[in-house]
C-alpha cells in the first residue's frame, strides 16, 4: 500500500485463528513461498493452528524473526516482519494494515516463481518477466533488473 | 476484499488526475489487460489524462459501461464496473474501496496473461496454472477449472 514506510494490506477473517493472534499480539511475519513448496502451502492452508503444529505437520522450520515475536518460516523465498499499523478497517473489511519493519530474501535464488492463489485448489505461478525500455522496445529480462 | 458483495481495494494517489475523477463521479472502471497490450498499458502508464487523450494515444477503443459513466476499454480481457463504495482511508493512505458492480470477460481467450507491474518498467507476465487436488497429487491444468 506504501513504499515509506513500506505498508501492506492483508485481509484475515475474523474466523481464522491468525486472526485472533494478530489482535492480541499485533505483530505476525509474512513469509513468502515459491512453487517448490506448493504441497506445503496447501497442506497449512488446510488446517488451523488452534489444533494443528503447522510446522510439525508440513516439515516446515520455524525460526526466530529479528523484531517480532512471530516465527519465520525458514523454507520460503522472501520474508516480511510485520506490526499491525492501522486496524480502523478491521472490523468492517477484516483488513489489517502492516507496516514491515524487517525484511529478508533469499539471494541465492535467482528466478523466484511465487505463487498466486486463485481458488478451489489453483494457482497461478509467477512467469516470465519483461521489461520495457524507453522508444517502447522489447527485452526479455534473464535477471532481475539491477536497481 | 471481498466476495460477496465483490469489492476490490485500489490505491490510487492524489497527484493522479484519476484521483479527482473518482472523488467526482465515485464510479469507474478497471481495465484488465493482457501482455498483448504491455506497450499501450506502458504508453498510458507514462502521460496524463489531464492533457492527452490516452485512447487516442494509444489506439485503444472507449466504449460504453452497463452501469456506470467511465468508458470501458474494449481490448481488455476483463473489465470491472465500479461504484465507489467506502472512502474512510481515502486520506490517509489513497485507498479507495470500490464495489464491482457489473463484471466483463472476454471468452474467446482461453489462455490469458495478465500483468503484474514490478516497478522500473518491468512486468511479470502470469505463467502456469497448477492445481492441487486431494491426496495432494499434482496435475496441470490447461484450461481454467469448471466451477
Amino acid at each position: 500500500m506504501e513504499f515509506e514506510p513500506p505498508l501492506v494490506g492483508c485481509i484475515v477473517s475474523n474466523r481464522d485463528y491468525s486472526f485472533g493472534l494478530l489482535k492480541a499480539t499485533r505483530e505476525c511475519s509474512l513469509n513468502i513461498p515459491t512453487v517448490e513448496l506448493a504441497e506445503k502451502v496447501v497442506a497449512v492452508g488446510n488446517c488451523s493452528g488452534r489444533d494443528t503444529d503447522k510446522f510439525k505437520l508440513a516439515g516446515l522450520t520455524a525460526k526466530p524473526a529479528k523484531l517480532v515475536a512471530a516465527p519465520l518460516v525458514a523454507e520460503c523465498y522472501a520474508i516480511l516482519e510485520c506490526r499491525v499499523a492501522d486496524t480502523r478497517l478491521v472490523n468492517r473489511y477484516g483488513l489489517l494494515i502492516l507496516e514491515v519493519v524487517q525484511a529478508w530474501v533469499d539471494t541465492a535464488v535467482k528466478q523466484p516463481r511465487p505463487l498466486h492463489h486463485r481458488g478451489w485448489g489453483e494457482f497461478m505461478v509467477a512467469g516470465e518477466r519483461i521489461k520495457l525500455v524507453s522508444g517502447m522496445m522489447w527485452r526479455r529480462c534473464l535477471r532481475p533488473p539491477q536497481r
